[in-house]
């Protein structure tokens, strides 16, 4: 049993860490941290929370929020990680930041994108890259984990095997990402308004998105050299999901079955990775709710491109579900443990 | 730890309670009866079941959903359950109707809005009124739940404190209902298209929808004589979600905030039923996926009428989720045992 | 050919207005008042505009929006028309304005109501409560027109006939309202953001909405008397569209099929009111972008009550279109000019 | 003055081509094709032309929607419209097929993709693809003109400059499509029911949908030599737009103000075609029920290479609005006669 806070709890992922955390059966939900509501119920905040969690919001800086705490999950925006992950680790507790702060390895390409001075390497060196998929061994050993961006959970997933095994011209990549709205979080913007929002359907973040370093980061570990990427994110009238689609030229010959094979052998031993069987293509629903990650490939014969359509819930395995995944794997507990298996459908 | 088969497991109702099932630590699904799709795997019908559900769809004469089951759940249309239901108590097994063939107490009432035969007295005799809020003695000592209407749920549950204590004039209830999209169900109709549905609000079911009777009886019990309501549904753009606005005249004077400390100290031992403190009106979103009712109340002493606005999920609250608080009261586990208490938000 | 100014030409309203001049063969739209993007282009603030206006924005101040101007459209929140009305007026121009400024003809109940001061009674005694279907005639003779709200013209049109005929208990009468999000306008709320209105209803407004006066002012004229109604809005996930549901108890024996005929007959000259043949009832789909309001009627003769459902397009016949329908027969022209008949569809 | 028939009238692009024609004030609408509701009232089975068109359905093979009509216009399902061209032809009438049946040249391609026999070869060769912006005269000669696909659309008019002006490599397009669910039209499929398309997001088609060899031919007609691409459509929860994000590799040096400065220049005499200025990027909203095509174009300049987004009304540009502008163009009208300028919004 551990004890968890949250600091900046009151953000959307702040709010799903909160959901899934009572749902643990191996955590106590013990801190929440906002300096907007400090001193707030946290149900005033959040109504839907009435009768299932008693807690105030109190200000970050309250010491209580890391002394009394195992996990402290920090679900800031970016720049702001630092001070508190130092504190907490000078503390001897586990962290995990769902923001960017840690995720470059490169100070120089986080100042490039995020304008804002990045961690001393010290600490940087410190912190893993959070996709378990990946990195579980290192997960294991750390205290300090950079939870991954929602679009480079799925298009590192999705490429991953291609890459693994020499598969594609590493020239050729092409992310087309689409968002639920979610992912632009609760503050207040012209553009998020449900009457701009709904029914409209839009390409945003050009020319590019502050995720294309961190995809281009681990494709390139991936692959053992340097890779650019062109990445364009959409923004999709749903609330929550997630769905890229990814295209590259094939270097070796192939077809779908062999491919899909290849992916399914590739994440046998993955819980929450799934490749449909009978050459269906994943729905960003089928996930709602879940920490699965869905992938479908296809082979274009016609132009020798490769299609792969990979699918999350962008607030759980593309965020909270992920930070909670790298805490069970930090505490020993089963990677599963107080994650949902099964989308609510419809 | 019970095993459970669901008959009419591939519907809307029958695929929430499989999501819940899975969930529930006391139970092992181990039948899914569906004749559409008899020898399919249940992953196959709703693939986001994948990986976390193993099962195929048995025709649902088959003797093994009823002879390896402890509770079995009827999740069918209407005239359908009644030998299904015969057949499993015969074998001494515990039945949860979803539909609405044991709801009605009279069976001329039945034929006249069903339109099709009633069961026989002695098995509607048996059937108990599965509202655990009103007839929690009743449903531990029976093997036979109706399980209630997603419409009566948010009208009695509303009303049942103001007719308990005699406030209201029985002649002036009017309910004003609000259902998403869901609760048609997965059948193919033009009006259930997405392009019909979405961006459109309409009321329907004129003259009186089948619920009316279902609810009067409910109401009749409560007040001690019989009542006729005025009950208009409406079918709102969004999946899942139902909210009734209730208007009735007070026949002795009070007010919103000693109305607020009825409605708190009626339902004080609930679990599931929450009246929002601080003046909050209930949101359809603060249920989603819950087996909640939330419930707000408010005089308006211009007119000397009550509102009182109920709110649940029509799939949880109004259906499967209720179904499994049933079974749980039944075989006497914790109420609230596998059902979510936190709304997935936003 | 007249020329027309919009004043707050940035909100929903207002950029609703311009659409619906531009179509409009006898309007020149010549000024676009808004003191928040004075200045900027029009198309820049709503870029679907590009190429087809080409204005910029002036301060409301500029005289130029008054003089060169025929007919100045006021489109601003309340408390703010006074000033703008009577510059128009003194210049001897034509002015409709949808606030709600000069709808209540009891400066006290405008000040309870809306915590702000009232016009000058002159200026009220000018103004024409600019519901068309009651007020032809005097609108033809006016220069101020006090365009209705939205709520109001649902409620309003949807128990004129049964007023005027004395059909119902004018104690009985219970409103309830649905609207799209549109109706909150472009202002920044959480409560606005798509990812909380998506997915959700919610009653709101208690214990009683603005336009509450304003129904039973209207609603009192018809009658001859004082009229008191319970009046409940609700919110529903869709951009535009407002259905009222209309509960009354009948004192004269009646049913559905001559209600249906007495609002035939009532409305037979009436090009923007419908009821619908063959007992089907409205959907707000099927006025989107229209100033129609469609009209159902029913008797539940268990209770003895008639059910009124009245729609609209919130943003036309609750809004711009309406005023364009005033400006219409204050200039003399047709009164369905420049006014879409057909709905977009699906 | 000409009059005009629908054949298949009563599916959406059948209905949105009533609507438009009802707004055009050139064109009286005089018949009704629909086999399956011959004999109704065609406002029973579209409500809200209730009051707007008074016409019964026909059967498609009566005389009259052939013989009184100047224009005929084909709505119907791929592999229905030959013999109905043939009639009207033979009758001297002008045909606008809004399917696909006369759009691939090559009889062999039609039938591989198509799995029924083309057209003879005659009829073919007659036929114009009417895309206007780059076959405008051709267009204005014929008697019948193939209706592009609603893809195709954006596809091609988003590519023509690039393709006119030898800029990309011809072997690295790739088109990422998104539709709103009216595309699927109005037949029954439980993936077009609402709780199955809402808040759900998913590409389809794989591997290739049909609209790729149309895309091909056209590109390739532009590039001067055959043209293979890899076109991925996907559903979004949306009921009307379309929005394509076209990629491919730039062969020669250039930047995005350069690029978008040929853009404008190529299309500058397009009433239809905007490309939106001070780098804005299209949203499907903002062409909403017009006939509009906006464009916005991106060199990622460290990938070299070029993303063109591209978006219109599917049912409008993509189908009813597109055979309108065809047919002003045939018979000699101002091209942008009837067709809507600017947005419904929001």
């Amino acid at each position: 049993m551990v004890k968890a806070s949250i600091l900046g709890a009151t953000g959307y992922t702040g709010q799903e860490l909160a959901r899934m955390l009572l749902m643990h059966s191996q955590v106590e939900l013990i801190g929440m941290g906002s300096n907007t509501y400090a001193g707030k119920k946290y149900s005033s905040v959040y109504p839907h929370f009435e009768s299932a969690l008693d807690l105030k919001c109190s200000n970050m800086q309250d010491d209580a929020l890391f002394e009394k705490a195992d996990v402290i999950f920090l679900a800031l925006p970016h720049g702001l990680s630092v001070p508190y992950a130092e504190k907490a680790l000078a503390l001897g507790k586990k962290v995990v930041d769902l923001g960017a702060d840690f995720r470059l390895k490169s100070a120089d390409i986080y100042q490039k994108w995020y304008k804002t001075e990045a961690a001393r390497p010290k600490l940087l060196g410190k912190a893993v890259y959070g996709l378990p998929e990946l990195y579980r061994d290192e997960i294991k050993g750390t205290d300090l984990v950079a939870n991954p961006g929602c679009y480079p959970t799925t298009a590192i997933l999705g490429l991953a095997p291609l890459l693994k095994n020499g598969l594609i011209d590493k020239k050729s990549i092409v992310i087309d990402s689409k968002s639920g709205v979610s992912g632009a979080g609760r503050s207040l913007k012209v553009g998020s308004l449900y009457s701009e929002a709904n029914e409209d359907f839009q390409a945003y973040g050009f020319p590019c998105h502050r995720h294309a370093p961190e995809i281009e980061q681990e494709l390139g570990n991936l692959a053992g050299e340097e890779i650019a990427v062109t990445f364009v994110p959409h923004l999709v009238p749903m609330t929550r999901g997630m769905l890229s689609t990814i295209y590259a030229s094939l270097v070796k010959e192939t077809d779908t079955r062999r491919l899909e094979d290849l992916y399914r052998e590739f994440y046998q031993d993955e819980v929450f990775v799934r490749v449909l069987p009978g050459g269906r293509q994943p729905h960003t629903k089928w996930v709602l709710g879940t920490n699965n990650c869905d992938l479908g490939v296809n082979v274009d014969e016609r132009t020798g491109r490769v299609t792969v359509v990979s699918v999350i819930d962008n607030l759980v395995k593309g965020a909270s579900g992920q930070a909670i995944q790298n805490m069970n794997i930090m505490c020993g507990y089963k990677e599963e443990q107080g994650l949902n298996r099964v989308a609510l459908y419809p």
